[in-house]
Formats: structure tokens, sequence, C-alpha cells
């Protein structure tokens, strides 16, 4: 049995909703932020990172979104969430997750986290200003060059469909309209309609 | 025939390194940073994000490093450098290297590229003073959680370890005295004194 530690508004929608795509056996365990429980000393003895997601299995836990992702691709290979025996294949994926990761990720991070690389307030805001351009900048990028049609990479849906919703929806918050972008608008508008999504949104 | 787009003292020396550990047919094309030719109309055509690496295959370009390791390891399997057929162990790999490059990359990018988060000079020079603080967390975690030995994963050699080494050797620049971390600087040293490494280094 799987257990996924998340936090609803984070990036563990996309490792939750993976779970559901793979039919994956699992149970689900709430952190709850505004009580800081990601930074108490239960928490922390499992994930030393003190963050989410984080995805208990039999031979331990595991942490960092591409990670999960291919490992629930890898785990429960019937559900075809990835083209594993294609090295080429793969590594699109890798490409696409890590730039989620690792880029918007990280950029989305400047609004609400900024504390992480500076400690001067102003500079805390200087960074917020800035996300709409960044975030602006990511989802150019993936719409001209990096988002096949209707997913990620074609026709086959796989785990990068669901981290690309994940983000796409902080595009609001963060003060970017998805419209600039229809291919990554109309794949959000696809994902938000599978059943698979709105019940784990119901969850979070 | 593969080739590999990289510039000295980049994250790139992880894959140009995974290359010769790959015994891979490979050749190398220097972009040389200070003439700006990662933003060149020729680059950007081959790499829209215009950055390195870039490693161009008989399928197309890829990019992001911890895809280039994955897709070195699994394109040339008999050099053992990943535990491909384990998808526990496999996401052990993908949590290191998904570590190395949105956070601890990421940290560092704030001493030399804070202008990719903020436009104004003093929030610039705050992201700087606070580098020191954040590499040194990031390489506290690796020492204490993170790191096996003598390698990454324990006994097995993989893909991490060169990936590791990369992101050790900028600790100096980032105010950070590698020997507060006894494991990551026995595994630098060990990685340093390798007739491969020497070998690449001498070409960065």
């Amino acid at each position: 049995m799987l257990t996924l530690y998340y936090a609803p508004a984070t990036c563990a929608l996309a490792s939750h909703l993976a779970l559901e795509y793979a039919g994956a056996a699992y149970e689900t365990v709430r952190i709850d932020f505004s009580k800081k429980q990601q930074q108490s000393p239960e928490y922390l003895q499992l994930n030393p990172k003190g963050r989410v997601p984080a995805l208990m299995t039999d031979r331990g836990i595991l942490t960092e979104t591409p990670a999960l992702l291919q490992y629930i691709s890898q785990a429960f290979p019937k559900a075809g969430l990835a083209p594993l025996d294609d090295p080429f294949l793969m590594a699109r994926v890798n490409e696409f997750n890590t730039y989620l990761c690792a880029t918007v990720h990280v950029a989305h991070a400047h609004r609400v986290r900024g504390y992480r690389w500076a400690d001067d307030e102003q500079a805390i805001e200087a960074m917020k200003k800035k996300v709409p351009q960044t975030m602006g900048d990511c989802f150019a990028l993936i719409e001209r060059h990096m988002l096949a049609d209707p997913w990620v990479l074609g026709e086959r849906f796989s785990i990068c469909d669901p981290y690309l919703f994940t983000l796409s929806g902080w595009l609001k918050g963060d003060g970017v309209d998805i419209q600039r972008f229809p291919k990554v608008a109309e794949h959000s508008r696809r994902m938000a309609a599978d059943p698979v999504v709105l019940k784990v949104l119901a969850a979070h």
C-alpha cells in the first residue's frame, strides 16, 4: 500500500492524479500547512525536506514530483503512463517534468516563498513583482515548443499531463491570463472535465 | 552520434562525465557564454531555452540535466549507470537528481543569475547575500540524509555521482567550506582523482 502525503493547492496534486490514473491502491494523509505540520518533528522524521509531496512505499519514503511521477509510471506499467522502454521519449518526459519542477515551479515560488532566497522584505517584494513576467515567459515556451496536441506527448496521455495541469492552475494566482496560451488553456479545460481530476480535486 | 552542447563551469559537466562513463560515441560543441552564444539565433533554433547542456540525438535535441543523465543511462545500459529496472531505486536516483536541479542549482543561481527573478539591483544583492546559507543548508541535507558511502547510492556508482561532483564544485565560489560536509568532501576528492574526470575537466 502506498501513502501520499499532500497538501491542497500544492504540486502534490500531480502525484495524486497520477496514482488515480495508475489505478494504484493508496491512502492519503493531508498535511496542514496552516498549522505548519510539514515542519513538525513527526513529519520531518518521515521527510527531512519538510515539504509535500512525499510517497511512503514498502521500501521507504520518496520525494520530488518528477521522481514520484516516474515511480508511479514504472510501478504500474499496465496503465501506460510513460514510454518506459523508449530512452528518447522517456527523456522528453523527464525534460518536460524537470522544466516544470526546476523552472516553472521555482518561478511561481518567488511569489509565495521568496523568503527562501532572500531575507530582505523589499527583495521579497521585488521577487513577487516579477512573477507575472517569469511565469508568462515559462508558459510562452511551453505553448510554443513543449506542448503537443492533445496531450504533452501528442496522442499519448502521460505523467506529464497531470503535472502540467497542476502548474497551469497556478497561473491565475500568479497574475497571468491562461488565455494567452490557447493550447495550455485547452489542455487545462480538457483535464478539468476528466472524472479522475474531478474526484481528486474534490479531496483537495 | 551524440553531440553535447556545453560551456565550462556549468552543470553541463555532469552530462559530459556521464557520456564518458557510458562509453558513448559523442562530440562536443563549446558554447561561449562570454559572447552570449547561448542567445544567438543559431543556438536558440536548436534549444529555445538558450541554456546548456543540450544533447543532439538522431531523434532530436534534449535538454535538462536529469533528463540527459537518465537518457544516457538508458541508451547505454551496459555501463550500468542507473538501476533502470528497479522502480524504487530509480526513484531514489531521480529524487536525488531532481533535488540537485530544482533546489541546489537554483540556490546557487541566486548568486550569479538573480536577474532571473527580480529586476531591482538591491534585491539581486539581497539574493547573493543569502546563497552561502541556502547552499550550506542544501549540502547539510545531502550530507545527513542523501549521500551513502562511497557513492550516492552506496556501493553502486551511478549518474547521481557526476552530478553531485559538479554541484559540490560550486561550493567554494558560493562561500561554503566543503569540509563542513565530510562525506561530500570525500566524494568530491574521490571523483576528482578519477582519470575520466581528469580527462573531461581538461576540456572544460
